[in-house]
């Protein structure tokens, strides 16, 4: 299961909207067979990839998948019928489908083929590996992660904005894989302005081998962008880069139409209050089959995102220098009481080159 | 040489303002005979301890001592000519003596009696084990460490002034052992009023054994407060704990009375603008045998040795929350341009408790 893992691993960058899968055959007398994992939506799943390497050999065997088989006819067959068909005699799974309306039917269906079924083996490790899918499976939501890039005293930039290359370029690197295994990268008119950000992944530059940075430029996210009053004009090195989709809050048909004629999506989206309601934003991304979304902007809107209770996990790339008491905050977020700090739970920390950093989840 | 600074770390909260050490001697058969450490000044040296616990079985033996043995008369009789006198046949130590006017005569005097002489091993973690007695023989400052505790966002307190209980029972008693280490724990004003600190050692909160324990508890730090104008009452649980020494700008005669009469010491020192000279305090303390300064202050004391470029190294204690964007700052460090800057080396970033300690210096 754990070569299983490691081969779903290698599609963190390309399978979105659909989870990353591994799966690993072992024939009776304990050899590897075939493997395979889940390249791209539309292609087929790691059970398929692993079956056709083992061929005759599969049948009697094991095999070992990352997720439950599916057993519904989507884009490609089922693999139930498929592991079935190829005479498997037994299946390990290390997780259910996280869609509460399938969860289990795949693994019944293989046991009720005589089979013999097991699961949970390295859950946890699975479950972390597609914590996006799962959380849009099961919520409708999208996982939302907040990427900050700050000095040890949680500064952000000079109260002037300074800010380029805070972080080395090791950071950097992890910052563009973040990106490419994200289904959006979203962010703010104040980022895109101030930084001539283009947000994009450029795979020379995420420090992984040439298959991995092959599949991170075959399946870019989609880059969002909010900017309520369009500040941000088409001739920006962002709507350079390729497409996006901005959110403001109105929009006439003029300029619907010349949004439009770049290639970019425009969508009108406020609430009552006239501010962009990132709930529904979220759902509505989730909707379009996002799995994750990085977010990638200044205090404000992370902050925006904070004070929402929308964040899932923080990517805080501390940098090892003081910017000093007038420097900007990490995030708008004005607390009067110790009570009201937000609590975190870190998990993990480490060195990036000259930098480190900071995974924390709020509790 | 490894046992030998084991030996010498159990000196870490009592031997100042002496250094450090350990010595072991290893009988010709390898078999170790004696060993010791330094306990407290005017007390026995290691080797004399690890002589007297070899007896005759010392003789054509070796010495591992993690400091050049000393060859002159001071409270206790030169450890040479104890070495010379047991019959020692040759002598490791880790590092040479780091007072630059007797450097190396403990050791010519060893191989002008016929001694084998080596120097250097594991010099590097005997230097970390004495680098305020170092920094004070070599630059006649003592080490200055100072100790923050903050939010992952950079803040120590609410705008308000809440703070208390930021960080976990883990990271106050390494706070505890922080303080036990040293020969003058410094604070100001502000602190002591706001939060009624006392700053002294609590041997049983130190999370140490009974020896450690007891060892800290017989040798505790000076207090030092900076009170230019002197707002804290002689009746404040800080004078209340014990003998502390307090920095003022000027006193009366009968303020100074007060002083003498509660038991503490009152110094006048103010530079031509009227502030407290940070550097000439800490030469000052460093000839009254001051190896570690902790500076447990507020932002605006913190700030000072910051901006005066005084700090040897940061204790960062960092707790898994966020206090947001307008709770205080770290440090009174007003920066303006990205070049300005305090660059830091991490040295060590590790989990204490629910919190988390960054060890970093200034570059």
């Amino acid at each position: 299961m754990s070569r299983a893992l490691r081969l779903a691993r290698r599609g963190l960058y390309c399978t979105h909207p659909n989870p990353r899968v591994g799966c690993v055959i072992v024939a009776d007398s304990g050899k590897v067979v075939g493997e395979g994992f889940h390249v791209r939506a539309g292609e087929p799943h790691a059970e398929v990839h692993a079956l056709r390497a083992a061929g005759e050999r599969a049948y009697g065997g094991t095999a070992y998948v990352s997720l439950e088989p599916c057993s519904h006819q989507g884009r490609t067959p089922p693999c139930v019928d498929a592991l079935i068909a190829a005479g498997i005699r037994r299946v390990v799974a290390a997780m259910q489908d996280p869609n509460p309306q399938v969860a289990g039917s795949g693994l019944r269906r293989l046991a009720a083929a005589g089979i013999e079924v097991d699961c949970g083996l390295l859950e946890a490790e699975a479950r972390a590996l597609n914590a996006g899918f799962i959380k849009r499976m099961e919520q409708g939501l999208p996982l939302v992660r907040v990427k900050l890039a700050m000095s040890l005293d949680g500064r952000t930039a000079m109260q002037n904005g300074q800010s380029q290359w805070i972080t080395g370029a090791a950071a950097r690197a992890a910052v563009q894989r973040l990106r490419a295994q994200s289904s959006v990268v979203l962010t703010g008119a104040d980022t895109v302005l101030a930084d001539h950000a283009r947000l994009t992944v450029r795979p020379a530059e995420m420090d992984v081998n040439e298959e991995q940075a092959r599949l991170a430029a075959s399946r870019p996210p989609l880059r969002v962008l909010l900017d309520s009053r369009l500040r941000v004009p088409l001739s920006a090195p962002f709507y350079q880069a390729g497409k996006a989709l901005t959110v403001c809050h109105q929009a006439s048909a003029k300029v619907r139409q010349s949004f439009q004629a770049a290639g970019h999506e425009l969508l009108a989206a406020a609430d009552a209050s006239g501010h962009i309601d990132l709930f529904e934003l979220l759902r509505l991304l989730a909707g379009r089959g996002v799995n994750e979304v990085l977010v990638e902007a200044g205090a404000t809107l992370s902050g925006a995102f904070a004070r929402a209770g929308l964040v899932d996990e923080y990517q805080l790339f501390v940098a090892p220098k003081f910017l000093g008491s007038t420097a900007r905050a990490l995030l708008d977020l004005p607390l009067e009481r110790l009570g009201e700090a937000h609590a975190l739970s870190i998990l993990d920390i480490r060195a990036v080159g000259e930098d480190f950093r900071i995974i924390a989840r709020p509790l």
